[in-house]
């Protein structure tokens, strides 16, 4: 059976390398999970030494933004001569990046590119050929492609508005500018955490934090509910980490304006001045 | 490795009995298709006393309507003690049918429910034992029950429409009210085939002919084309019959309004008058 190499940086990593021992033997190149039984966690995205890649495997597999946790890898890691597979649905298109770099990518639209219901593939072509006849038909890349993806009837909602949204980063300057503009956001919140003199924590360590999801706690999960009731009579919805984690998660993909970090910001140096 | 019987109609029988070959054992216990090589075709629904129905079968399977060919079941098949699964993705919502009697319905949106992009599957609780550990999770139906169907981020956006739709229904006067202007709308464009001296001839047989998809043919595939592009101008769009069938095919789905049809018989009897 073909070996595959997985790097599990998240929820999302541990359910692919799930699907993959479905079809193939996983080898997992390094793992960064913490903690015991139910208290399992991440809060950063391996080094380079770290990963005790299988030379001789298919492809060598990464989650590029870890939603849950709130970590990103800030380059690609790097896998020797195998290809480079990536699941980027949660920072696809919040910067720039080498796509010849990359076997394949495969992304969910829901985050930065369009509603939910749709996934974006960018494949080499010479990889198709490995698609293998006893996949069910609609996981087989293979037979997607021969048919110009309309094997089935795709969502055509989800295209047209994703057509919009591509329009619409063009306009705006594209993503370079789109990686500006997350980086300065995220800069914003972070700098507010880091000069709160500990009153509020990351989670993620900072060389893995995410620009599009920002983790973080306080003292106690008393503060922490507290917080999140005052913040969301204040407008700010969702901040509640997401229960494997506990604690707070900020999430500003592309569509999140600046003034919108701008005001959290404010609001977290009000609450902490008054608690 | 258990078997389950397949009633071959059309090209998506044809297709669902591609895919259960890959987990199980397919009986065909009736295919209507007629012709050779690349002109096969089929035209008919099989009569219950056709059905060679295998008594041990996991479950039996059938497609409602057969967008393609212009056929439609108009009541479900005999199919014995075992579960009757249907395709019904062309025909949902076409009229009030006894979801007691099927063990497992599966219905695409795109043709009378809603956008494309989203399944709707109503299964008995008790079938769901069956689901394999082995399948991948999207196709493993006891991992979405679990879920509630949100064990994936689903298709929103077709979920709210679909909404829409079914309070568009309601108010509307109910399934019992949308059969009964389906087979108004239908009996329309029949009775002016039948009535034109054969001047159009239907391609379905008279017993198993859809109330969705009307399939038609003139003398020569020169009359076709030429009343296809002058109906193409007047308005009436998509009356090319598929590729694999030739002919016209007016697909007269629950939205399409009675007044097309009305129009649509208009243009085809002034049309056949001049040629």
């Amino acid at each position: 059976m073909q070996v595959c190499n997985y790097i599990s940086t998240g929820s999302w990593s541990k359910k692919a390398i799930k699907e993959a021992k479905r079809v193939g033997a996983v080898n997992v190149a390094a793992t960064t999970e913490e903690g015991e039984g139910d208290k399992k966690f991440f809060k950063r995205i391996p080094k380079q030494n770290e990963l005790k890649l299988d030379p001789d495997a298919s492809y060598a597999h990464f989650t590029s933004n870890n939603t849950i946790f709130g970590t990103q890898w800030h380059k690609e890691p790097e896998v020797g001569n195998v290809p480079l597979v990536c699941d980027a649905s949660s920072d696809i298109l919040h910067k720039k990046i080498d796509v010849k770099k990359y076997g394949l990518i495969y992304a969910g639209a829901q985050k930065n590119m369009g509603p939910a219901g749709i996934t974006l593939v960018i494949m080499r072509k010479d990889l198709l050929e490995r698609s293998q006849d006893s996949l069910h038909t609609m996981l087989n890349y293979k037979i997607h492609a021969e048919n110009d993806s309309l094997y089935n009837t795709p969502t055509t909602f989800a295209i047209y508005i994703i057509m919009l949204v591509t329009r619409w980063l063009l306009k705006n300057g594209g993503l370079n500018k789109m990686y500006e503009t997350n980086k300065h956001k995220a800069d914003l919140l972070y700098k507010c955490i880091d000069e709160s003199g500990g009153y509020y924590k990351g989670h993620a360590e900072k060389d893995s934090r995410s620009l599009m999801n920002l983790t973080f706690n306080l003292a106690t999960p008393e503060m922490e509910k507290k917080l999140i009731d005052e913040a969301t009579k204040a407008g700010f919805n969702g901040l509640k980490g997401h229960r494997s984690v506990g604690g707070l998660r900020a999430s500003i993909y592309n569509a999140f304006p600046t003034k919108g970090v701008e005001d959290l910001v404010s609001f977290m140096k009000d609450f902490q001045k008054k608690n």
